[in-house]
């Protein structure tokens, strides 16, 4: 009989992940978890269907395009969540008086857009937000930066550069030029600069915006400011000077460059960069993005910034807040082009060869024992045939195997074999697993 | 002005996790990680969408009503996965070169089911999933129920019964009568025998499954033989003499139990159980169910069993195994009736006042040292007065709190409050933080 099969497929633009992506996977995740913890971040979860009302129009006419929306079994439409932030204001809305204020959560899930696949770009991919809600306080804006920081360097990085501006600084000076108003067109023809250069944005400001030519070159001026981030303050202070927005943008900039450095974040990690804009009008304080030195084309890996109105849409009451993002896909593709990755071990470091049916009871027994000890361990399902099983650890990346037949058994000995050098000793099993769990970690431990 | 607000509310039969509820979630799946990763189970993850051609027919026909199905953005029929089998099944069929078997998969992830919201059933719920794919080995069905135990022990359960039954126990009694192709009505019938009786269950096997009365009597015999584990193997081994499949049944049952001892399972844990079938033809040989002894009407809390053939309608290779899945939900349920889950701790246990905004970079650094040393700690974000901060510290939960003002900080000192007892030790800062740690420490590991 020749049954007619389904092919076993995933969806165009999602993704299976098998134990070698899926392990440092994890291990990213629970680093952030660790880091978000340390600083009394609390863990939230929403659910991946929310009421259509809450999603659609909240991320712009882009992310509209790519929701996915239907109607559910009673008839009510609904959709996938497309970002955390949504979701985000929605919860803090819905349950402030249990939250109380200031609330500092994480949020680590899946999200879902149907983007075109053809940019490289995933249909559903993690999301691992942070944010405190509550306070305008400069601590949460420093806070934000350090989390930043404190995540790179325990992944594993170590040159990172977080770029930090401030939009009160534009929105001074554009209040200095009686320009307040067009701020959002301004904005996004700003975002282009790296992409399209300094004439086409000055070209775009004109026409969407109304500006004319002299207040471009305000404009651009400001965002152009380079040097030493000392360098980049002073200047910056004397553009908008007059302006109270600006100046105390200028301000916060400055005690955000202190606090980072007094708390002995490398100076060289920190890069005043008045270009970056972080999209539209959702942001008006402080924003980051953090770029990897040896890989600066991948994008940022951890952007995010300084709200006014978390969730104006849900509530009345005004929640100011600061935040950012992890970006795990592209923080896993650069430690894979890094070769940050080990070569993947399985967890379980021990396998133990199923050498003797007959003595099946004495291999689990062995088994317990190591795990009651910490050491994670594997008995091979099947007495086949020893090389058959050896090439199994080899295949699999296990470091050690232990090998007991019955002469070994009946002289209370087990031959532990270690799988990187090929070498074996043997171990009394007399007084308990006490020696072979010395053994194993003398091995597993060692060069 | 008065904007009109969206309603912020979640859809029927879904939930926010606030941290409360999401702290010891977060704990319950990390305890289920770690003990499967210790048994040698590796990670993978799917995605929530799948082909719809994937996931329907797959469940029966109530699954099927459930399933969440919309066409996506190519006009390709979609769903949300309903379990992690069917998931698991396509995955391993797709993957089946790269895997390698045996193959040792844990995944843990949500679901979506379009439930009656009446029955008290959420819509989208978490699955831990485990399964040892490619071995038809009774060490895989002895490492099943090990970790199962494993498990349960860790999260902090003391008193819980793993049901074991063995469905070839129940094939050679049929095969046996000649009755082993009404095998599906009649374990479909057996599912019922506690919720409608021994009588109802046998006039259902004569009506849809055309037993003989003298038949259903023998089928019934065997599903209640009772006693102690010794006492039934001894019972069912009678029962089933003669059928090859059964006997073999009765011995790898016998296996189980014998191992299980061997390994220091409790005896009390283990119940054989000849009675639970779970569901319908997919389980052929071990099945287990895990019941709460002081909870029993919860149901089981951990669930699976062997199977021939997981992934027939997706690879001609014929893949058999053994698996299980802990119910999250109910075990979070079971914790909180039980008083198994301590009252709330922020995951920082330490706040430091922000008392004095001149010496903002000085709490800073405090609270940077005390990471280090591996104690979480936040900040206050702003300088409010000390009464409100405090208060903000208890009604999170916070076990300590550091308090320093100008003059503390002058003569390098700091107060530490015990927010338990209320009372308050000075602590030098003149050789750093050591001294601080400690203090720490001695309040956080107290009684």
């Amino acid at each position: 009989m020749c049954r007619s099969l389904i092919p076993p497929r995933t969806l165009k633009g999602f993704r299976d992940f098998l134990p070698e992506t899926m392990i440092p996977r994890e291990q990213l995740i629970d680093t952030a978890r660790q880091v978000y913890r340390s600083y009394g971040y609390l863990p939230i979860a929403t659910p991946a269907l929310e009421h259509e009302e809450i999603l659609l129009g909240k991320g712009g006419v882009e992310t509209d395009k790519q929701l996915y929306r239907f109607a559910d079994h009673g008839g009510r439409s609904v959709g996938l969540r497309f970002d955390l932030t949504v979701p985000l204001a929605r919860f803090t809305a819905q349950h402030l008086a249990r939250l109380g204020l200031p609330f500092k959560a994480y949020h680590i899930a899946p999200v879902w857009r149907g983007e075109n696949t053809q940019r490289g770009r995933y249909r559903e991919f993690m999301q691992c937000d942070f944010d405190t809600i509550g306070t305008r306080s400069p601590v949460a804006d420093i806070e934000t930066a350090l989390v930043i920081h404190d995540l790179l360097h325990a992944i594993g990085f170590d040159r990172f550069t977080i770029h930090v501006n401030n939009r009160m600084l534009l929105t001074g000076l554009l209040e200095r030029l009686g320009l307040a108003e067009r701020a959002v067109a301004i904005l996004r023809a700003l975002d282009k600069l790296a992409k399209i250069g300094r004439d086409r944005v000055a070209d775009e400001m004109i026409e969407t915006a109304g500006l004319a030519r002299h207040d471009t070159e305000k404009v651009l001026q400001l965002v152009e400011t380079t040097g030493t981030n000392q360098q980049i303050l002073t200047e910056v202070g004397r553009l908008v000077r007059g302006s109270a927005g600006g100046e105390a943008g200028v301000e916060r900039l400055a005690e955000l460059l202190a606090s980072l450095q007094a708390t002995g974040v490398p100076e060289g990690r920190i890069r005043l960069d008045v270009a970056i804009a972080r999209g539209l009008d959702y942001y008006t304080g402080v924003v980051f993005e953090t770029t990897l030195d040896q890989l600066p084309a991948i994008g940022s890996v951890c952007s995010g910034g300084r709200y006014d109105d978390l969730a104006g849409l849900y509530t009345h009451e005004q929640l100011p807040g600061v935040g950012a993002s992890l970006g795990l896909d592209r923080l896993l593709t650069a430690m894979q082009e890094l070769g940050m990755i080990d070569q993947v071990h399985p967890l379980a470091p021990v396998l133990i060869a199923y050498f003797d049916p007959h003595r099946l009871q004495d291999y689990l027994q062995i088994a317990s024992s190591l795990r009651a000890a910490g050491i994670a361990v594997e008995v091979y399902p099947d007495p086949k045939r020893l090389g058959h099983q050896l090439k199994y650890a080899n295949r699999r990346g296990f470091r050690v195997a232990l090998i007991a037949g019955q002469d070994e058994l009946a002289a209370s000995t087990c031959q532990v074999k270690n799988l990187q050098t090929g070498t074996s000793n043997s171990v009394s099993l007399a007084d308990g697993t006490e020696q072979l769990v010395t053994e194993i970690h003398r091995i597993l431990d060692g060069p």
